[in-house]
C-alpha cells in the first residue's frame, strides 16, 4: 500500500485505535477498567507516544475512553451518555382494546433471510450458541429416548430431569425454589398466556409498561382482555405514582411486567422500585405475571432479584425460557405459577396435554453438565458487545437529535427519533434495503411512538451490521431533511 | 405333566384351540378367512378328526369363528356380536357448564408407573412403535440441526419440511391438500383449542358427541363455553335430528366432531350421515372443528373421508397429529384451518411463537423415507388385535349383562356395566389392585355413564392384561352381588 508520511502516522493511530477499541468491545479491557499507560504502550509497540496519545484521543472522541486527571485514560461505561434518553410518555388516559397492524408476520418471514440485516427479531445469532455441547446433549439422550418407554407422553408439568436442574440454578433468584413449584410450557408467551387465562377473564384489565412487547398486546386483544398502558422511564420502569393511581381508578385483573431489562426499553428496575412496585400490587391484591426471560442476561455483576423473591405476600407468577439464552427453536419455557398452580396445571394439560420431553431433556443434559453458566458468561458479554457497537454506530450516524436508550442487559435498543419520522415509512424505507427494524407503534396500543424504532441487536458486530446503521442513518437524515 | 387320557384328549384340543385363537388374533386368518379343512388339520398335524372338529367348536364357544353349511369354519368379524352394544341416551336438556371431577391428574401420572395395567390413557405401548426409524431420522435431522441457523426460530406456522410430507401423504383424504393449507401444532389438542379460540366467544354454546373426550369437556370449561352434549349411538354417531333440533333451539357457536373411530365409542360415521351432517351445519352456517385423530388407524380397508372433503360449502376446520399412531411425545400436530387461516396463526404466534422445529423435522424426515405406511399398516393391525383380544376377555370374564362397543378403529373399548356399579368405586377399586380404568363419568358433563367405563388397549396383548382383565370381571361381579 502507497502512503505518504503523513498518511502513514494517520495509518498508524487509526490502527491502534481501532486494535483498542476491539479490545474494549472484546471485554479485554472492561468498563472502568485503566488503559495501558503511554509509556507501557510505548515499550508494547515501539510507536510513538505522540502516535499513542493521538489513538486515545480519537478514542476518547468516540465515545469510548475518558481521561482521569494525573492519572490515565479509563474505559467509559459502555452505553450511558452517548445520545440522551427517549423521553417517557405521560398521559395514556383509560384502557383500550387492542389493535396493532399485523407487521408480526413478515417479521418472522425474515428471521431465516440471510440478505436481511436482522435488528428486527429479537434473536440471538446462532453463532453465538453453544451448537457443539447442545449437540453432544442431543446424542446423550437420544441413546434413551429411542428405547423402552421414552416416546410416551411425559408428565404434564414437565420432565423432572429439567424441573431439577432449574431449581438447581435458580439459586441466585432471590428465594427458594423448588422442583415442585415449577412448570415447563412450551416457551415463554406459552406461560404468560396460560397465567392470563389464570387470572383474568374477558373484558378485564390487564396493566403493561409502555411501550411493551407486541405479543403481549395482541395477546390481551387475542383473550378479549382491555390493555391498561402505563407510563414507564427509560431508566427506572413503570411509573409507580401512575400505577397507584390506575388501580384507584379501575378493576384491574392483573399486570404483565418485564421489570429485568425490559423489551424495548432494556431498564432494569431498581430493587427499592420492585419492593414498593409490590407493596402497591399487593395492597391492591392485584397478581403480577413477571416475564424474566431477559434476567440472565445482565451487563452489570449479578442477576435482578425475580420479584417472586421480593415479597412473600405479593402474587407473583413468574415466567422465563431458554429462547433467548441458550436454544430458541427447542421452546422450552418454564414458569412459578405459585398459588395458580393447580389451574394452571389444568389449563395447561387440556390445551396442549404435555410438553415434548425430547427437548426438555436435552435441556437438562446441558445444564446438568454444568455448561450453561459457562455459556452464559461468554454469551452476556458477547451481547453487551453487540449492544455496546450497535449505541455507538447509532451515536456516529443518526442525527443528533436521536435519544437513545442505554440498557443494563438484553439485546435491544430503542430509540427515539425527529419528530418529523414515522417509523412505519421508515420501516419501508429501510426494508426495501434489505434492513430489518421493528417500528414503536406496534409495542404500545396508544398510537404513541411513531417516531420510535427497535433495535435487536442480537448479531456479531460486523461491517455489514455497521454499513447497515450507517444506511439507516443516511435515511432518517433524508426524511428529516424533506 | 401328568394327565389322565381323558385330561389328555381335553389338553389336545384345547391346545389346538388356542393355537388357532393366536393365530387369528395375530392376524395370520384374517377375518371372513376359511379356515384349514377338518382333513386337512388332520393331515398337517396327525390329531384326529374328532380332536380337531372339539377344537374348533370351542373357538366358536369363545365366538372367534362360524360354521358355514357345507363349506367348513370362517373367522368372525372380529368385534361384533360378542355383546350388545352400549345404549345410547335420549335425553340432554340445556347446554351446561362443564364441571367434572379431576382424574385427569391421576390418569397421568400411571402412564409411567410399570406396575399399573394400563387400561386408562389412550397410548399406544412403545414397543409398537417404529423406535429404530425414529432414531435414525433423528440422527439425520441432527447432523444439520445444531449447526448455522437450525436453532433459530421456524416459521410460525410450521416446518416447510413437513408441512410438504402431510400435503403429500393426504392423498387418500378425499380432497387436495397443500402445503400451505396446513398449520402445525404442539399435538391436537393445541390445534383444538385453537380452533375454538377462532370461532368462539365466552357463553357461546358447542356441541360435542355424547360420551366424548374428557379434555373437550374441560377445555370447554376453561374457555368459559357451554357444552351442549347430543345422543350419539355407538354404530352410528351423534344424533342429527338431535342436532338439528338443537340447532334450531339454541345459538350454536361450533362443534367439536370426532366422527373416525370416536373417543370414547369407537364408531365410523358412514360418509352417508357425514353428507347429511354437513348439509344441516352448513344450512345453520355453524362450523365444525374436525378431530381426525385416528383417522388412519381403521380395521377396515381404507381410511374414512375427512369433513373436509365432503362438502366445499361446510366450514370445517380439520385437527389431527401424530401422537396416537407415530410419537405420543414429539408433540407435533396439524391442522387445516381452512377459512380461519390467518386468525389461527396470529393466535398461535401470539401463545407459543412457534413449535419446535427439531420435532417436525424428525417426522418429516420418517414421512419421507417412506416409513410411515409401513409402520401404519403393521400398527393398524396389531391395535385391531388388541382391541379384540380385549373384547374377547370382556365377554369371557365380564357378567353377562355387559354391553361392549364393536370399535371399527381406534384402541378404546367402551362398557356399559350393571345399573348397580358406581364406575368411580369401580375404578378406586381396581386401582387398588394396579388396574387403571377410566370412568365413564369423567367423559361428560351430564352426570351420565355412571354404570360406563373405557378400557384402552394400546398394548400388546399378554398374560398379564388378560389378568387383569379377569380381575376386574371379578370385582364387577362382586359389585353386582352386594
Amino acid at each position: 500500500m502507497l502512503q505518504t508520511a503523513g498518511s502513514n502516522r494517520t495509518y498508524r493511530y487509526m490502527s491502534l485505535a481501532n486494535e483498542l477499541e476491539n479490545k474494549i468491545s472484546a471485554g479485554q479491557y472492561k468498563v472502568g477498567e485503566k488503559l495501558p499507560s503511554l509509556r507501557e504502550l510505548h515499550a508494547q509497540t515501539g510507536l510513538s507516544i505522540t502516535t499513542i496519545n493521538q489513538a486515545y484521543i480519537e478514542l476518547e472522541n468516540r465515545g469510548l475512553i475518558m481521561p482521569r486527571e494525573k492519572s490515565g485514560f479509563y474505559v467509559k461505561p459502555l452505553l450511558n451518555d452517548l445520545l440522551p434518553l427517549p423521553s417517557s410518555h405521560k398521559r395514556f388516559g383509560a384502557p383500550r382494546k387492542v389493535s396493532i397492524n399485523s407487521l408480526v408476520e413478515s417479521i418472522h418471514a425474515s428471521i431465516h433471510d440471510k440478505d436481511i440485516l436482522p435488528f428486527g427479531a429479537a434473536l440471538p445469532g446462532t453463532e453465538l450458541l453453544p451448537l457443539k455441547q447442545l449437540n453432544q446433549s442431543a446424542k446423550t439422550v437420544m441413546g434413551k429416548y429411542f428405547k423402552g418407554d421414552g416416546l410416551n407422553y411425559g408428565p404434564p408439568d414437565g420432565a423432572p430431569e429439567l424441573k431439577r436442574q432449574i431449581a438447581t440454578r435458580t439459586i441466585g433468584y432471590g428465594h427458594h425454589i423448588e422442583e415442585d413449584d415449577i412448570i415447563i410450557t412450551n416457551g415463554c408467551m406459552d406461560a404468560i398466556q396460560l397465567c392470563l387465562r389464570a387470572i383474568s377473564s374477558p373484558g378485564d384489565v390487564i396493566i403493561t409498561e409502555s411501550p411493551t412487547f407486541t405479543c403481549y398486546l395482541q395477546l390481551i386483544e387475542d383473550m378479549g382482555l382491555l390493555a391498561l398502558e402505563l407510563p414507564t422511564s427509560p431508566s427506572a420502569g413503570i411509573d409507580l405514582v401512575s400505577l397507584e393511581n390506575s388501580l384507584k381508578k379501575h378493576k384491574v385483573a392483573g399486570c404483565i411486567l418485564n421489570h429485568s431489562f425490559q423489551n424495548p426499553l432494556g431498564f432494569r428496575m431498581s430493587e427499592d422500585s420492585k419492593m414498593r412496585l409490590l407493596e402497591i400490587l399487593t395492597r391492591h391484591k392485584v397478581p403480577v405475571i413477571e416475564d424474566d426471560i431477559y434476567g440472565d442476561l445482565y451487563f452489570g455483576n449479578s442477576r435482578p432479584a425475580s420479584l417472586a423473591s421480593c415479597n412473600e405476600k405479593a402474587t407473583v407468577l413468574y415466567c422465563s425460557s431458554f429462547s433467548k439464552s441458550l436454544a430458541p427453536d427447542l421452546r422450552v419455557g418454564w414458569m412459578l405459577p405459585g398459588k395458580f398452580k393447580e389451574k394452571i396445571k389444568r389449563l395447561k394439560f387440556n390445551s396442549s396435554i404435555a410438553c415434548p420431553k425430547l427437548n426438555q431433556l436435552i435441556i437438562a443434559d446441558f445444564l446438568q453438565n454444568g455448561h450453561y453458566e459457562r455459556h452464559l458468561r461468554k454469551y452476556r458479554n458477547a451481547m453487551k458487545n453487540q449492544v455496546s457497537n450497535t449505541a455507538r454506530a447509532i451515536a456516529r450516524y443518526f442525527p443528533e437529535d436521536t435519544k437513545l436508550t442505554a440498557p443494563d442487559g438484553g439485546y435491544v435498543l430503542w430509540l427515539e427519533l425527529n419528530k418529523k419520522i414515522d417509523s412505519i415509512e421508515l420501516y419501508s424505507m429501510a426494508r426495501e434495503e434489505n434492513i430489518f427494524i421493528i417500528p414503536g407503534g406496534i409495542c404500545t396500543s396508544t398510537g404513541k411512538y411513531k417516531n420510535c424504532i427497535r433495535i435487536s441487536c442480537g448479531n456479531p458486530w460486523n461491517d455489514r451490521l455497521e454499513h447497515g446503521i450507517r444506511q439507516l442513518g443516511k435515511i432518517i437524515k433524508k426524511m428529516v431533511a424533506r
